[in-house]
C-alpha cells in the first residue's frame, strides 16, 4: 500500500513494529519514523493496518502511542480488521483531538495490495471519506462509505463470516465427496457448471484439492475474524449457527497446525 | 422435461400421482399412463423425478409400481434426489431384470428444466450414459459420469450442501449487518465487489433483503437434500459440524412456517 | 432379560441372529427356536431386542420373519430402540392381525439388565402394559406408561439425547481444562461438590480420565440413537443445535475408531 | 458473603457501585468507603465480586480504582467470573506491589452465599489460600487449589459450560418430547430413575416444565461465561461444538428476552 503511495508521488514515512519490513520501503524514498507515536506527529494522513485489536491498542495508546500524537485537523484512517467497538473509541479519541478519523478495513488479499486494487470498507463522516478518496484510490479501486463509525468494520467482518463459511462449506462437500470414494475434482467441475460457483470455488478449490495451503489470508487471522463477528453477534443476541459451527473447526486446525497456512487449512479438519 | 421431449418429436408417455399435472403434457400429444407399471411396461426409455426417496419407492415397488414391468434391455434413468444407497438399490433391482440404470439427479430448478439447460449428474455405466445423451441432449445442457451408482446422488447431496450453507451463510451476515443497525443492501453491494461473490449472491440476495420467498425450490426439499447428505456423511463416519448447525436452522423455519417457501427463506430464523 | 425369566420359571424359547449367543440360554434350559417366524408361532408372549431399525424390519419382515406368525391374542414387546414412526407402524401391522403390541425400550444397560433392574419405557394399550407387568417385572425393577404407540420410543429418543449431550459436554469441559495444563481431575473433584453433579459424572468420569472406553453401551449405538432422535425432531421442524453438534462429534471418532467403544470414547475427539 | 463476615464478627467495609446495595450492609454494621479506591487502602483482606471483567477492570484501574491503593503484605480475593488471562493479569500486578493475589469464583449461587455454603474455586499461590482460609470459611463450605493464578477461572468456565449444556440439553429434551406431543413431565419423570439424572434435573426441571424463569443465576451471566469458555478453548486451539452451539441458541434468547432471566430460560428457543 505504501509502495503504491510513493510509485504516486507521495511523500511517505513509514514504522513498522518489525523494522525489516520496513526496508524495501525506505529503499524506495519512504521516511522512517522510530515510533508510532513520531510517525503521528509528523503526518496529515496517518493510516495503519495491523493485525489484531491489542496490536492496534499498542500502536495507538501503548508506550510512544501515535494517538497522544496525532495532529488537530489530520486524517487517520484504520485499515486493520477490528471490532466495531473499537472504532468506535479510536473515533471519540480522535474528536476529542480534532483528528477525523474513519474505519476503512480492506478486501482483497496481498495481491489487491500489491496491485493497487483494494476494496476500502468505510465507517464515518462522509465528507472525510471524500477527502480520504485520492489518497485510497492510489491504494485501491473502489471505496463505499457504509455508515457511521464502525459501520467499515461490521461490513467486513459479515463479509468474512462468508467466506469462512464458503470455504467451510466447499471443505465439508469436498469431506463427503472424498469419504464416500469419489474424487474431488468430480465435484468440482460440476460446482463450476451450477449455481454454486463462487469467487471462493475459482480461488480456493485448488488449495483443496491439492492439499496446500500457501497463506493467501493466514488462518489464524481468519480465526480471529471469526471471533469478532460472534462477539459482535452476541453482544447483539444474534445467533449465528453455522458461523459458531465453522469457528471451532477453524479452531481445532489453529490447534493442530505447526505453520502459518492460509484459511483453505480448514480442510486439514477432515484429513487425520 | 417432458414437454422439452415432445417438442424435439420423441413420442412420450406420462405418469403422475397428481393427474392433473398431466394434463398440460396430454393436451401437447402425451400419452397417459394408468400407473407407473403401465408406464414402465410400454418404455424403452423410462424417467422419474420425484420429490424424496420413499415417494421413489412407492412408485418403483408400491402397487401397480414400476420395477416389477421395466422392460429387459430398457434404459431407466432416474433423477430424483435419493440416498446413494435407495440409487444402489435401484442399480440391483434393475440389473436382475436386465435393466441398464443412471442415477441422474439434475441441478438447474425449474429454468433449467423449462429451457432444456438442466445439468444431469450420472452415476452407473459409461456406457449407459453415452446411449441415453441423446434423451438427456434435450433436456439438458450438461451431463456428467461422475462413477459408479450411487455417485450421482453423492455429488448432487455434496452440491446442495454449498447452496444451503451459501445461504445460510448469507443470511447470517445480513442478520448480523441489519442487527447492528446497518441496510443489508450495503453489504450485498460490497460483496459483489469481492471474492465473497457468488451464484447464489446474485440469485438469492434480493430475496433475503426483501423477505420475498416465493419458491423456485422449495425449502422443504433443501431440508430433505440437508437430511439426506448428513444422513451419508454419518454412516462415512465423516463429520459435518457448519451443515449439521444449518440444517437445524432449517428445520427451525420449516417447522414455524405455514407455507411453501423457498430455502431462501432460511432468513426467517432471524425475523422472529 | 431371558435368564432371569429361567431364573424365575417361565418356559422361554430363544432365537439370535448369532447362534453362538443362545448358547447360554439354552444350556440353562431355553428352547431354542429355528427362525423369528417359529418363534413367533409358538410364543403367547414375544419380546424382542436389536441394534436398530434395520435389524427390527428384518426380524419382523424378512425371510422367516416373525410378524406373519404372531398368535391373534398374543402380547409383543419391543424393547429396541426405534424410530417411533416404526413402533406405529408395527403396531398397525399386529394391531390387523389381532395382537397386542408395545414399543418398550430400556435403559439401565448391561448391568441392569443382568441385575433384573432395567427401566421400560413403555407407549401403547395400558391394558396391554398392566397384563405384561408380572412379566416386565421379572426383568425390570420400574415401568413408565408414557402413552399411545410410539412414546415409549420418544421419551427414550430425548432420554438418549440427554445422556449424549452430558458426556460430551464432560469430555468439552475437559478438553478445555487439561487443554489450559490443568490435570483434569481437579474439574471432576469439583464438579462432584456442585449442582453439576450426576449420574453422568459418577459413571464416566473415570473413563473419561483415564482414555478407557471398554463398551457399556456401545459409541455406534449411541451414535444411532442421535440420529433416531434427530430424524425425529427434523420430521417435526423441531431444532436441536447442540444435540446435532454432538452427533458429528460422535460421528468423527465413529469414523476414526477401530474397535468397538463406550460412548465416551467421544472424548478422543480430543486426542489426536 | 459479607453479612456472613459481619455474622462471624470481622470487621467489614464495603463499596458497591450501586450504592443502595450496601444499605443492609451498613444498617448491620458495615462501615461504607466512598470508593474501591479507598476500600483498598484500609485493607488487609479485601474481596471483590462483580459480574464481568469489564466491571472488575474498572473497579480496579479506572478512576478511583483499587490496585494503586492495594497494601503491600495485604490478600487480595477475586470472586468473579472473569478471563485466566485477566486474573493473571491482575496476578502480576499485585506482584508488582508485593500484594498475594488470588482468584477464587464461586458456585452455589445467592442460596449458597446466603447459607454461608459457597465452593471457592482458587488458583494461585497455595501459601496465600492458606492464610485466606479463615475468612472463606465463613463465606462457604468448601474451597479447591486448583493451581497457578488463572487455574480457578479455567475450572470455573468449563464448570459453568458443562452446566448450560445440561440445562440446553434438558430443554432439547422437552421440546422435542413436547413436539412430539407428549407431556414434559413424564420424561422428567423416567429420567429421574435413570443414569441421565443431575443436579441440573432436580434445581431446574420445574423451572422448564413450567415455563417460570425467575433469575436465580441470569442468562446473560451464563452467556458471558459460555463466552469467556469460548475465548478461552479458541486461543488454546480447543474445539468445543457443542458448546459453540448452545451459545448461540443462549444468545437468541438472551436477544429476544425484555427481563431478567435465569438462564434455564434457553428453553424459549423453542416457544416462539
Amino acid at each position: 500500500m505504501s509502495m503504491n503511495l510513493l510509485k504516486a508521488g507521495y511523500p511517505v514515512t513509514v514504522w513498522n513494529r518489525t523494522p525489516a519490513r520496513a526496508e524495501e520501503l525506505v529503499a524506495a524514498g519512504a521516511g522512517l519514523a522510530k515510533s508510532p507515536q513520531e510517525l503521528a506527529a509528523a503526518s496529515d494522513f496517518l493510516l495503519s493496518i495491523v493485525s489484531d485489536p491489542p496490536a492496534l491498542e499498542e500502536v495507538l495508546w501503548g508506550p510512544h502511542g501515535a494517538m497522544q500524537a496525532l495532529k488537530r485537523g489530520s486524517i487517520y484512517v484504520d485499515s486493520s480488521t477490528i471490532s466495531p467497538a473499537l472504532a468506535r473509541k479510536i473515533a471519540a479519541a480522535c474528536a476529542e483531538r480534532g483528528v477525523r478519523f474513519l474505519d476503512a478495513p480492506v478486501t482483497g488479499g496481498d495481491w489487491g495490495a500489491k496491485k493497487g486494487e483494494l476494496i476500502f470498507m468505510a465507517g464515518g463522516d462522509a465528507a472525510t471519506l471524500k477527502e480520504a478518496e485520492p489518497v485510497l484510490g492510489v491504494m485501491g479501486k473502489k471505496w463505499f462509505h457504509l455508515g457511521a463509525h464502525g459501520a467499515g468494520q461490521t461490513i467486513k467482518l459479515a463479509m468474512n463470516l462468508i467466506l469462512a463459511l464458503q470455504v467451510d462449506a466447499l471443505a465439508e462437500a469436498l469431506a463427503l465427496v472424498t469419504g464416500a470414494g469419489l474424487p474431488g475434482e468430480k465435484l468440482v467441475e460440476v460446482l463450476q457448471s451450477s449455481m454454486a460457483r463462487s469467487g471462493v470455488l475459482d480461488v480456493k478449490a485448488p488449495n483443496l484439492l491439492k492439499g496446500e495451503y500457501v497463506p493467501s489470508f493466514p488462518l489464524r487471522l481468519m480465526h480471529k475474524d471469526l471471533g469478532l463477528a460472534l462477539d459482535l453477534a452476541n453482544q447483539l443476541g444474534v445467533p449465528l449457527p453455522a458461523t459458531a459451527a465453522a469457528r471451532e473447526t477453524y479452531s481445532y486446525v489453529k490447534g493442530a497446525a505447526r505453520e502459518d497456512l492460509d484459511y483453505s487449512a480448514v480442510m486439514k479438519f477432515w484429513k487425520r
